[in-house]
């Protein structure tokens, strides 16, 4: 077969400055997942990509062929609009778990097709098969059915959404290629397009514990994907948060769905409540529903009831006791004064270290492993006092785990107690 | 085993425009030999590196890497001193095949390791493979044999030199990464210091037919040779010359050896007695024969003995009739006027495309085929006069042969005549 292009050509266009056309474009997709374009070959037009950048046509037609690289799903037969919600990931970020139910209570369909963890950064699977018996793998058809009876699903994507982005991603993790902002957007906007979804709320994290470290960077990659979702016709809106510190009061897998379960029963830590809510009222304004009020389906046990139907219906026992991890050791304040720092990072890969997270994706994960958080940053402390729990079934792992901890656990006897600001540091809209 | 560094962190200090530290760039060479970084990495890191670019101690390191990966070898047990040339490449550039011998009349030894052609300049090895006889492969021992007895060996490189920068070499071809002057400067470097010459003379081709088209980017490429050679230990010197239209009057492999033997005959094209003689210079300086008279050797058949001798030292024999091509056509003159261009590429192709250029290693080379050239830039021709003669085997060759011509033959009513200007353009030595 004669290829339409070739790969040297394309490559070069892009290292030295040139748009790619869209012919370009499609072919190099295409050929890349056929195999003609080599591993190589596309690594190198990575690092061209993400030194010399792709302009808004550009990306918006790279999602294109990513898309066109495999299936689409179509939640059009539902009675319901559809939202869905995207976090760039953060630790102890256990927000889809409370919001997806929460949302659906307005009845608005919420298909959350969701990873696994990889790295200091928790997977939404990881923390709902912690629930004995609950399932990640639905077909089409269960996930269409329980969409419609129940509203919400949490479940595995499947494999045949644009896996070009899946070799195309596993290719970048080991080339150095993953930071290219044309390519991180592209690559979760591909998945989001191609499932279906009507709109789309996304959650950008900044700061240390996130994949973006500074809020110039974080706030480039919120604008490209909201302008690859308007162009593609999903009414998008993306949240910039602040990761520079964990979410909430747990990081782990267990450990987190209790904690969401005590934000369904009105409960809970005060700023996975307002990420909660804050996420829930940009979905179902996009869907359609402004006057919807989600502090009151908290407060009064809707969100509840959604939440303990969708884990039924995936086969989870709502009511079991969860796992907890064999032993735990406390980390005590070393004097008095303010909690200055919680860093994100040193926290999730403590909790990665003790057996929450995996460094490879065929490594299993503990589900009681973990870290409880008792301060939060701003805080006055006292010496000897607990600042965490950590949590593992294997204790020769507390060793690495306060290693990780080292330099990010600050209490400066000169600090100034305070409380947090706002979670939410910026809103990015079609414009 | 344990590695000392991580591919993706090698990858991303580059890509950030970070100096590469001496371990890492012995370890990634190292690595990349024994394939440990992937050939995906390499290319990335090759992209990184054409994009965000080495400084001098960088691509010291990168050569001596490379030089590391294989065997060296040793001309200190030779009563003579060594001298070496390398030409970029260009189109009818035969210049080795009467450098060579004209240099070994002083009494210093000529070591050419060459290659062969690829695209639409010719290979020093096809040219002589015409000379019915004639081996380009010999033995260590019979290379030292020669030259000692003769002076002069022109054979081919063997693969134990540098193996690094051929596995490199074939992954640049593919991955749009050829064009980066490190890396150009040090894959010729690399084997030139492994091949352990004493001194050498580098001839960075300017112009349509040069790997370099513009003169800037071929001094920086001549610069960063002469540094490396120098920071090695080799004393190296560079002269920039035209190759806008062909060297000579020939372009093919049989064709220009004829061309050779008429210059070691004290004839030839003056273009063709300028290049020598100056390369010839240099080497001789270089080589601590600085009042040896190169021209003298050419007119007196000093040159030409040594020729002989080479040539029936590797099995060929001097005296045998060059195998001609089976076909000929003319390219004539379409009006009166001045010969204001004949590009280089375009005879190179037109020359490829006859049959004497190869388009992938494993393609055989007509021996016969070639171009013939009768006017020169700023001579004056009449309509109808014949500018050219294509040869072939393949007389099916002559239409693309004249495809490749159009628009590199150009006859100006209006155009000035006038002799060209010298070859040389620049010279650059250490400083």
């Amino acid at each position: 077969m004669t290829e339409a292009f070739d790969a040297v050509d394309v490559i070069v266009a892009k290292r030295d400055g040139h748009r790619l056309t869209d012919p370009q474009i499609d072919w190099v997709i295409d050929a890349y997942t056929r195999g003609v374009v080599a591993d190589e070959q596309m690594s190198a037009l990575a690092m061209a990509i993400l030194l010399n950048g792709m302009d808004r046509a550009e990306i918006a037609r790279w999602t294109a062929a990513m898309i066109a690289s495999g299936e689409r799903m179509d939640f059009s037969g539902l009675s319901r609009p559809t939202s869905d919600k995207h976090s760039t990931g953060g630790v102890g970020d256990k927000i889809t778990l409370p919001l997806a139910p929460l949302v659906a209570v307005f009845g608005v369909a919420v298909p959350q097709l969701s990873g696994r963890g990889l790295g200091h950064t928790g997977g939404t699977l990881d923390k709902l098969e912690s629930i004995p018996g609950w399932r990640a793998a639905l077909s089409n058809d269960e996930m269409m059915r329980q969409l419609e009876d129940v509203g919400a699903v949490i479940c595995a994507a499947g494999s045949g959404l644009a896996p070009a982005d899946r070799k195309l991603y596993s290719l970048r993790d080991v080339t150095g290629t993953v930071e290219a902002i044309p390519l991180i957007a592209s690559s979760i906007m591909s998945k989001k397009i191609a499932e279906g979804t009507g709109s789309l709320v996304l959650d950008v994290k900044v700061g240390s514990g996130a994949f973006m470290k500074d809020a110039d960077r974080a706030g480039e990659l919120a604008r490209t994907m909201v302008e690859l979702g308007t162009d593609a016709g999903v009414r998008t809106v993306a949240l910039l948060t602040d990761m520079s510190t964990p979410l909430g009061l747990t990081a782990g897998n267990a450990l987190e769905v209790r904690e969401s379960v005590e934000v369904l029963a009105g409960g809970g830590p005060a700023d996975v409540v307002e990420l909660t809510v804050a996420l829930a009222r940009e979905m179902l304004d996009a869907a359609g529903r402004p006057d919807a009020d989600p502090e009151a389906a908290l407060a009064d046990g809707r969100a509840m009831d959604v939440w303990r139907r969708m884990i039924a219906a995936q086969g989870g026992d709502p009511d079991a006791t969860l796992p907890a991890a064999r032993e735990s050791e406390q980390v005590l304040a070393e004097r008095d004064g303010v909690l200055t720092t919680l860093d994100a990072y040193a926290v999730g890969v403590a909790a990665w270290r003790l057996g929450a997270g995996r460094a490879r994706k065929e490594d299993p994960v503990q589900a009681g492993a973990g870290v409880e958080i008792h301060a939060r940053p701003g805080g006055t402390v006292r010496a000897g006092q607990p600042l965490l729990t950590l949590h593992t079934d294997t204790p020769e792992r507390f060793g690495r785990a306060r290693e990780a901890l080292a330099g990010g656990v600050v209490v400066d006897p000169d600090g100034v107690a305070g409380a947090r600001t706002s979670l939410v540091l910026d809103r990015v809209a079609a414009g």
